[in-house]
């Protein structure tokens, strides 16, 4: 089958980007959400991310105009899904809406249409049955999709093994470096050693083994990366990453989940609220003078 | 105290890096070693990194020549130790070897001599009072000196406080970033965030969750970087990994030790034998189709 349009349902951060990038890469996409509001911001995050794209000459104005005709925003389901080839869904990450969301959808859907789900730590197996067609579902996770261009390709144990090689294909047109999951896991490939490196670094810094500084300084030194793990988790939120950590029953997440919930506590969520770890704009990491 | 004259305690990889930084930064360096054959090979080992330096126009040919006329090399213990500032102690990660070598040196060297190891996985503590100065006993842990630029420094219990300050800026002299490790930890800062990432990746492998190429892409094409978890541990060497894998007594590292032990009876110890999850020397993660 040929896939040419694409619904991408939630228009979250993760969803502007791959409605974004799909329609860049020639798909017509309409975007669905409940809130206005939220199809609103969502137009604005594409804006920006297309004037960077512009700006550091990766994209023509006149392509992006092209880009931003192919897309349609709209809270009508109906509208939404209608004619779709393959829906990618990125609402909230809470299991009963992900529910309700894959029932509602997989009523309205055409027959035709590919149920992919963006989840970041959930199991395609969890909506597989509720959608109603599990054999076309399967997760399709998408990471920033214009800086980190990995896309994690993960069937659940009923999914048709022939939309694995058709998903392939597709996450290479969006320019993304598609990979296969085998077997379903929480988090996937790239966030399972992300979380074991960063729970490494929490637990350095609740047995007061090193300082924030000089634990960011060792990773970023050794690797010539332009943040170590505390940045990361700044950049991350760490509301997002106490979500995962406090569910992990062994002692040291339980005391680095321990420690974020108190910065959490604070309105220290990270980049967005200003501070998390270090303060923003300029965080300490950025500066000339932090190796010395 | 000012420090002048290092002496370095076992002409292996690390143990020559250091030498020759040392004596780039203006120090006079001598090298020891029980095999004169060591110490030859450390002179190439040496030569070589010169070349390079000089080849990315990092260094002279004058300022490599005063470098080689301040080092060293000698099988004499005492002479080796002859008015030593500082020892920096790279012999073999056996603790039996590493007792012997601290107790034959703590009675050799001057009184003013301060103690260092480059122990990557031990703790100074096991070696502090066989030295008979454990006040003036610390880990000085390097990477590779000359592309991961982290110094560890590790101060045991009975440490006297004050030397820390001076390492730090002992290190920093040698073009380093100190680190400071407050209480002991095997594996430093980095090492115990490199193991657990690579722990993380093992056991995607071992559960047969995503393939040796797919790990590494998620990993590589997320964070930019030249190499993923299975390419870094050709890199430090299969049997290295093994070592610190197989002492963990969780189900996950027993089955990753497992794996890794039957690479490493195979022959295939990564990069130094030419072929460990890769072959080489072009692995396929550096050819350019690899991401597609």
């Amino acid at each position: 089958m040929k896939i040419e349009k694409i619904c991408i349902l939630g228009a979250g951060t993760l969803g502007s980007r791959v409605a974004l990038q799909s329609a860049l890469s020639g798909y017509q996409v309409s975007v669905y959400d409940i809130h206005h509001k939220a199809l609103e911001s969502s137009k604005k995050v594409m804006q920006g991310i297309v004037k960077q794209l512009i700006g550091n000459g990766s994209l023509s104005q006149e392509k992006a105009n092209e880009a931003m005709h192919r897309l349609t925003f709209t809270t009508d389901p109906s509208h939404a899904v209608a004619d779709a080839d393959l829906i990618n869904e990125s609402v909230t990450e809470e299991v009963n809406v992900k529910e309700k969301v894959w029932k509602q959808f997989g009523q309205l859907a055409p027959s035709k249409t590919i149920f992919t789900t963006n989840t970041s730590f959930l199991l395609p197996s969890m909506f597989a049955d509720i959608s109603g067609r599990p054999e076309k579902f399967c997760a399709l996770h998408f990471h920033d999709v214009f800086y980190s261009k990995v896309v994690d390709i993960m069937p659940h144990p009923g999914t048709d093994p022939n939309l694995i090689s058709l998903l392939e294909v597709f996450g290479k047109t969006l320019r993304q470096v598609p990979v296969i999951v085998k077997k379903e896991n929480h988090g996937y490939i790239f966030n399972s050693m992300l979380m074991a490196f960063i729970g490494a670094a929490g637990k350095l810094l609740t047995k007061e083994v090193a300082s924030i500084e000089d634990i960011d300084k060792s990773w970023m030194v050794n690797f010539h990366m332009p943040m170590g793990p505390f940045g990361i988790l700044d950049s991350i939120g760490l509301d997002t990453a106490w979500h995962v950590t406090h569910k992990m029953p062994d002692a040291a997440s339980q005391a680095f989940a321990g420690l974020l919930k108190k910065y959490i506590d604070a309105g220290k969520l990270g980049q967005k609220t200003g501070e998390g770890f270090y303060t923003y704009p300029e965080p300490a990491y950025q500066k000339n003078n932090f190796h010395e």
